[in-house]
């Protein structure tokens, strides 16, 4: 008997109820605000899973071995309050199912509903952008105001790589959150950034949101909305290896724009893998 | 004195108070089903502009002999009922100024608001597709419900060029409105069904709308939602020749996406220019 | 509860069990010997798949209403023998259980293995090669051999849009097969070509492939080895819409290279619809 | 021992010394106005030479046993009347040769060059536009100028497909010179016009310029300047049957931009060896 | 009443005649030697500028504050001795009405123009080229010549970031000018260096310009002559964070080539406003 | 007279009989796994070589003062397996005439052959795969395979810059070969591993193989299978200066697929020129 594949995330081969967690798609863009397309991205992302080995030598671990389900992608709505709705509905059902909410962005506003149900204690976010916007272009949940829409639901907030805001972002935001901009990375390095978050989170719940754009678009030129002068998919996989070990609750990787060579694809398809990786290690052995 | 350009459509140099005609960029793709990037079309049809000689043989016309002004492009919402809010705003402006609207889309929908304002007797539509929805993944306002949005405000509405639709949507065309597919383009003529459409249509008032998708997409596949079979740049040609002597007191060309090797964008220039040269020989002199 | 969707062929919504047809694709490309890249064909034309309406007006048929399935892609080796022993093995597995089996290749040689399990009367081609080599490049099974190879199983060959061969490969054509190259059908037209066609083939089986250059690479430039000055995708269209009334047991699409701005593969699209709702509409009603 | 291959035109295994005909390209855009890249046609198009099988049905003939040559790329200088220069020097090296030159641009001033040398009685040249700009963006060997130059040399010049160019231009072509507009040719069908072009020409010597935009940039729009409503491969393709059949003494292929999926350099590929092989038949046999 | 934007260098708000810094493109490619289409960057670079917020963090300045007007792009003439005429000639317009030039090439020999008109008593260039040829292909005007010819005019020369010359260019650059190579920067730091070079100009004036090259081209790839084992975009950030805040009277960035996802033209981008906002602070505040 | 150039490798102006270093390109890609298209690499290496300036400053050498040949690229068969064979008979014919091989991928398994011939004492690579699996998709000659079938000819086996592969695999390596992954070289600089390895080999004979996918995909994305976190080019010139003084037999590089901006041919053109370079400095002057 011959064997076939789907596209479906590389070795997501658990049933959806055996599954620990469980990846879906958010294939929407429609408040994007430079260059339209992450709607591609779940699924280019996805194509790209199966050119990485099972096997990851930092946690001699192989995919396989992790009990985690792709649902494919949520058939959105074009409105970005409806589709936050149905991200915070499907995450709602993960939740009472007991699974592990994994969500490939589309735009980061799908991040507002997934965070909305979770209720986390803390958000952590690497972005090259503050999103703190009440409303831009007329919506509230515009890709542009995702901080400002968590900050209703989360208390804690934690913003790593941000370099590109306005005057009165960045202001609040060293008021009223923990900021980490792109240059205090490069002048301290992230170790000892991550140690310092490390302290801060201690044992509570965490919603990691990873903006593909926090990294340098030097590096990962596949984005909506690209800035140079960033952070190196390095340093991202170490808020990940990091931070997995912590309480997270809930992950998802936004915003990458599949109109490259493949390279930001390809470190999305990583830094997703280590992170459910990272978390299957710390939690489930 | 060295001379300088900006990329404004070429051309397109009289001052507004000065211009008959008003051309307007909607960089709006926000409710698009398949492939994103329509926002991109109004510049990269303005860029293609300048590729073309100012002499059109067919009218023995220069286009700088014609009164018109580019206004650049709107700064949209990110919500398509605003944007139809907004395109009715400014094509009211322009009717208030008594200036002829030419509209590039973006999605089909900002053809809504257009037509909202002018309240045109007619209403023709070439398109491969109905765009007969009601609704479509949760807005009224979504580029798949145009001709439904339109038949609000317009009686008469004969559709050219469609190839794709529900059987619903089919049935209806066929009961309310004129309708004649590629097929019918194909077997009967486009001089034959112009023919009749010019007798439709009379001394009334004509809005002229032009999805690209009518054309074939093997002929011009930059495309959101790209479609075979359908009618040549020769027939939508002789559509724009034969209409523009009529009544007509709106256009727009909408749903390019500009991912192709120019093909697509340079025929938009094309006709746009073939629209405003007509309809001006037939009304100014 | 929110729905999600993977991206198997658009509306293959039945089980395997249930269905009368069944899709897979052959991500191969091992032997192509100009462009490579048809291997990504099957996922790139199921992708496109999801921008045609459900409904087809031409058969007033809704897809779904079809049983049919998509099994998802060959898991191949990379030798062209071993493939073709896949092939024929897994469209084995399908004629046990009764299904109809639809082909999307990666390059031509996946025919090989199709034909040979099935073994029809006719082998009908549309192609712009003749494929008739013994041998080439150290294989047999060349994607340049395909028709050399089916003769080994079949004893009616026709081949239709041929425009390049080997004087030798055109010599045996004429003098072995049915050969009506592109030429033939730009002067006689494709329906009296096709009217030919249908009497000598009558009631006998039928295997139905075509290599997507067939049509002229200035219409759908997506190919491996394009050609001008051949068929048009309403040609082929033709083809399909006559033989689908036969009695055809086997279906490819192949040679399909998705380099362009997508026009290739949403004809392949439409066109692998178009056979299965044919053959539906012949044989299951 | 193993076979190499380089990549020059394909086939052209000839030594110079025993060349009848002798192909060299001349990567020069420098005048181009609109789109960069003519330059990379010359590589493109040996390129994808090697996608043709050697043999022509058409007149039953193996490129192998035509002798030609092809010398490679022309070392350019970056002025375009320095370049004018080196081509009249290098087609006067091969006039001295008795060989017959087959020129691949570059931008269409390559043309002046080859004519002021060949001085031949008539000038056939297919194109888009008129090109009888008098200078342009400041120098009288702009590619928009090359009918101008050519005037100064040759007495009969006939225009194939224009529909391009400035009031100026097209009265003083239609007075001047024998103009078959690409409406003309729509019209009348190319046969007719072949006829009367054949007529005039009588035994006269000949130059043919192809400018590949004469041909529907729907069709092939790898160009730097494209245009719409035009000749369609098969025209050319006739043009080129009909006129190598004549005393032609040179021959270019000039305007070629490689930035589509490949259309239109196997477009130019072809017609060059349909010229080649249509004169070689004439000529040599 | 909506708002609308036009296409030019986003915050340029200014009108002429208020402006201080006073930006033009000059989209002249004429003789780049390797890949064509530097003359797409100053638009390309313009459309890229509006993806950047408003407000620089380091400066603490909103660019809408500063005083500079986008003149759009030069009409050139397609000889390089006649655009390097244009460009003297444009700046020496802004000169005598007071206002600061800021030129987006197109190639690199649109720098020897602006040169020429402002005399500076030193030229700063960073480039992976030493520029140095008399003469090359027939123009000394070539993109191969500018410090050759900018030698004609400026005493003191400091190079940052040459690593592709010939011998003889490496030779005279140690002997006559201030040579700091790629490998000088990775060994030395950035910073070391411009302490030095900073002293060496002291109060004198300076015309600045950036040949994207500079850059290693794995970081930003768009580019006509594309060279690894370069220097980061952060180098040319500190370059000009540093030399902003000395007596410059003339900047340009020239050599993009966009044909990459977009990385080179938003560095491009970010550091053309980093001198403006830099220079503006240290002479109007 | 005017000078042409054909487009084999910039300054291989050595006839075969005078030359030291032959080149030669595999344009083969039957195996790869992810994306296809190595095939076109040696001759968009050999367009990019023409970038560069003959001086290589760090060997104060001209590159014309190496007698070296290119002999373009093996006609290949379509099978892995004659591949092989091809490539050890080329090389062994090389051998025997006293010529240093220099190969251009195609795909790893180009590799395998040219070892087999050679049977150097040592095999150094530079790959992020470990390429030890005993037979992939079928055939023991898949480029996943390379370590395998070269661990058959040759007995000392150095591998640098792997960061995927399976568990057995990185076992296996540890224990039968000597590895230094990618965090190795992260963590002790390749300078340190680079002193251990020249110690290692000392004066024996050495084979280098450089798999492009070494160095990270952020920084060259042109790849069939990329991987991030990978070498820098830097890391790759540093070990080829290194071992190009050693006594190296045989070289090649492979697994470039040039579908970026050119990034990674122009690393590819470079680092082959260092090597000959390098090379020639330490053993022919
Ligand atoms: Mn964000
Ligand atoms: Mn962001
Ligand atoms: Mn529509
Ligand atoms: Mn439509
Ligand atoms: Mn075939
Ligand atoms: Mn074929
Ligand atoms: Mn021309
Ligand atoms: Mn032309
Ligand atoms: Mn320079
Ligand atoms: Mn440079
Ligand atoms: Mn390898
Ligand atoms: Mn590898």
């Amino acid at each position: 008997m011959q064997s076939f594949s789907n596209t479906l995330f590389a070795d997501a081969e658990s049933a959806y109820e055996d599954a620990c967690y469980v990846i879906f798609g958010v294939p929407f863009d429609g408040t994007t605000s430079f260059k339209a397309g992450a709607r591609d991205a779940p699924q280019a992302i996805r194509a790209v899973s199966y050119n990485l080995e099972t096997y990851l030598p930092y946690y001699d671990l192989e995919m396989p071995e992790i009990l985690f389900h792709d649902m494919g992608d949520l058939y959105c709505d074009c409105l970005p309050d409806l589709v936050t709705d149905q991200v915070a509905d499907a995450v709602s059902d993960l939740q009472k199912d007991g699974k592990f909410p994994v969500v490939i962005g589309g735009e980061h506003s799908v991040t507002i509903g997934a965070v909305r149900t979770l209720a986390p204690a803390w958000y952590v976010v690497c972005d090259a952008h503050l999103d703190m916007q009440e409303e831009f272009r007329g919506s509230p949940y515009n890709h542009d105001c995702v901080t400002a829409r968590v900050s209703e639901t989360v208390k804690n907030i934690i913003l790593i790589g941000p370099r590109s805001g306005t005057r009165e972002e960045f202001a609040a935001a060293r008021e009223k959150y923990h900021l980490y901009t792109a240059d205090d990375v490069q002048e301290r390095g992230i170790a000892s950034i991550l140690e310092e978050v490390g302290d801060l989170i201690g044992d509570e719940t965490v919603y990691l949101s990873i903006d593909a754009d926090a990294i340098d678009c030097c590096m990962t030129p596949g984005l909506g909305t690209p800035e140079p002068f960033g952070l190196t998919p390095t340093d991202i996989r170490s808020v990940i290896r990091k931070l997995s070990q912590k309480n997270v609750i809930g992950f998802d990787y936004v915003e990458v724009l599949p109109n490259d060579a493949g390279q930001t694809t390809v470190v999305a398809a990583h830094l997703i893998r280590e992170f459910i990786a990272g978390h299957y290690r710390a939690h489930h052995r």
